[in-house]
């Protein structure tokens, strides 16, 4: 089989993420149809694949494209609407009766608005948990992300499929859909413990079982969450899956804040994966994750968003400085979590949660093309003396040019290349007015 | 007297921050001089004023420009030097090592470079403390910057005066040097009660009461510096203070994260100012300020982001967010410190601090011309529901395009207008890396 011509160089500062954490200075990263071929020296490169069309920025730095977790990308359209309230009131008074109203046109536009963003803060993959997820995996391929979709699944009717053995059905529409998509895939994800059955959650289970999908759930977000769960099950959210059989690896378990010392060992011999939302857990008052303890137990650990309606934004970058300092003041302790870390987290140990580490989480050959480049020849970047503690403490997401997701450039100069931002923005405020009365 | 015609009017929706909150929807702010004189309809005011100057932009927000009330502004320099290290091992091995290298071009051009950053986030004011505060005061002129500016005063030689009678001299100095300046105001600064005996704390005390100036000291920073307070005076921090008579309103007590009760409510009797820092505090590890019960008292409070090195930008939208994430989660708590009175820390507050509450912190008729203005039309800013709760959680320092500084354009569409960003940047690089010995 003959591989695809080079097409394309991504030069800069390499900053592969690879076992050895390499760094290249004055590298490339060469892309043949969606796949990182070849990385080394820039002018060797260069004059390799003279033919190749070179994508740099002056002082520019190649990374790996960030991983976000977890998210629920539509509610970028409920950003702002109700804020610096508990999450209960927040939840039944304002943003679950604006989702009762949601539609698939509303959903796949706030959608592309979170891609937007996502695209021009460097996310290249993203994981999401809502309704209409269809129309979520439509705008994942319209706007050239990498995504990892869910329907959400409760016991009562939902607002998209109804009764819920048309979620059921509508959830394998989407596996037939995406089978062998390149960008696009299927997840199984109950909502929560306490709002799905056990049987639901094992029926569910068993649906990802013979999709080969990851099953995704919120879990333990709150103590609130452990002590309902205890009134009603005797049991800790946890030990409630434990006990139906359904903590393995294939598990990604969203939030994980409210856990003890034993159920974060339980976690780990099971091999569940974590979508640590640090942001979202400060701004609803979640409490803080264990992460340390998580860490010390292997738990493989990526950085997650949540929803723009909790956060208020899907900024990963923000969400890099905000983990790393959270940790520090929790524990008081500046040793905690250093920024090579949680770079780790938003880069690699995203791809492991997800499952997807033979295909991205760092730039090697063999692996997906998907990376960002950033500039670095600014006043909040100079001068440089460490990398990842620029990345994680210093750096913006509009300090991100360029961006490539599976071999194809998406974002050149901050332009969008495969969404026309005008036309989102303006849908979208239309849409935000018609769906809560308010001018937006 | 008559007034100076009115040259510039700043159009969009006006955050006035003023006592009623007022919200001016397709408002203008009329400057003449280095003064605000008129506030109105946009219509109306460009009727009135034909000649005026219009600085707007599509979807534009105008507000007070932001108050950044404790910074180092040089230690940009330094920023990602040394990261996730303990307070001590990072002070001893990594910064005073540096600091005691460092020359009045160093601060100079380093304090440039936290300007331009400042400046393209959307402070237009700050409060400085550090060595070579002549050469911070220079930048600051400069820069166009409105700034409160102090040498930082100890017992031991200082790398700028070296003995003490010289740097009561060099305060002296400034103080003659800065006199009715309309922007730059020169304060006394003893760096901690760590550092300064009983006597310097009484005498510099004495210099600010002379001066009538602003008494700024870090106060109460960590447990450590109580727990060795105790050991050596018997006293806490802010009752060696006390003990000294020197706790009055004059004092702008930054930090204070480790504060009893009883603490807190004697600041508040004797008036004192708090500059809170909390991304820096996390950042160290040193402890969540017990900003609720500060509030509760009454006590002043603005927002510092303290130097680049320990935070590690001065991006005042970001401490915003930190700031009101960050008390909510150690609250357990999301109604904690909600947007608008984050916004108005980082405000109003903060000219309360400075005591130049009859200038700026707000837009109001006779006050200084101080305001920024924020591109709403942007994805992550998408719908527009709550202005307060945009401002706070989701506008970067990078949505500010235009910035009025004492009625003077300082920077329009993101490019300054007072420096040369790339010879400073340049500058910056060469001078870090003779400093520090590495390639930066």
């Amino acid at each position: 089989m003959s591989l695809p011509a080079v097409s394309l160089l991504v030069c800069g500062t390499v900053v592969t993420m690879d076992d050895h954490r390499a760094l290249i200075e004055n590298g490339a990263v060469a892309v043949a149809g969606n796949t990182i071929c070849e990385i080394g020296a820039r002018d060797r490169l260069v004059g390799n694949y003279p033919e190749a069309r070179i994508l740099e920025v002056g002082r520019g730095l190649v990374m790996p494209g960030l991983v976000n977790v977890h998210t629920h990308a539509a509610m970028a359209l409920l950003r702002g609407l109700a804020d610096d309230l508990p999450l209960m009131t927040w939840l039944h008074e304002h943003i679950f009766p604006v989702e009762s109203r949601l539609s698939a046109e509303l959903v796949y536009q706030g959608s592309l608005l979170s891609a937007m963003e996502m695209i021009k803060g460097g996310t290249t993959s993203f994981c999401d948990m809502y309704l209409f997820a269809k129309d979520v995996a439509r705008a994942a391929e319209k706007s050239g992300l990498r995504a990892w979709v869910g329907e959400v699944l409760y016991d009562f009717p939902s607002p998209n499929y109804g009764a819920l053995p048309q979620g059921l059905i509508y959830v394998d529409e989407m596996f037939a859909r995406y089978e062998n998509h390149p960008r696009v895939t299927v997840t199984v994800d109950p909502h929560a413990i306490y709002t799905c059955s056990p049987d639901l959650l094992v029926r569910l289970k068993e649906k990802a079982l013979d999709r080969g999908s990851r099953y995704v759930i919120h879990l333990s977000e709150t103590e609130g969450e452990v002590r309902n769960a205890r009134a009603q099950f005797g049991k800790s959210p946890v030990h409630h899956l434990e006990a139906l059989g359904l903590l393995d690896s294939s598990v990604i378990a969203a939030h994980c804040v409210a856990l003890t010392s034993e159920e974060i060992a339980l976690l780990a011999e099971r091999g569940v994966k974590i979508g640590h939302c640090p942001e979202s857990n400060m701004k609803l008052a979640s409490g803080v994750a264990p992460l340390g303890a998580m860490r010390a137990a292997r738990l493989d650990i990526g950085l997650g968003t949540d929803g723009a309606a909790s956060n208020n934004d899907v900024d990963m970058f923000a969400e890099m400085d905000m983990a790393a300092k959270l940790q520090k003041v929790t524990n008081l302790d500046p040793m905690v979590l250093p920024a090579a870390q949680v770079l780790e987290m938003a880069t690699r140990g995203g791809a492991r949660v997800l499952g997807a580490e033979q295909l991205i989480g760092s730039l090697e050959v063999g692996k997906r093309a998907d990376m960002i480049v950033i500039d670095l020849d600014k006043p909040h970047l100079t001068p440089l003396y460490d990398i990842p503690a620029h990345l994680v403490y210093a750096v913006r997401a509009t300090d991100v040019v360029h961006s490539v997701i599976d071999g194809r450039i998406v974002m050149e100069n901050r332009q969008l290349l495969t969404l026309d931002e005008e036309a989102v923005l303006a849908h979208c405020r239309q849409l935000a007015g018609e769906l809560t009365g308010r001018t937006c």
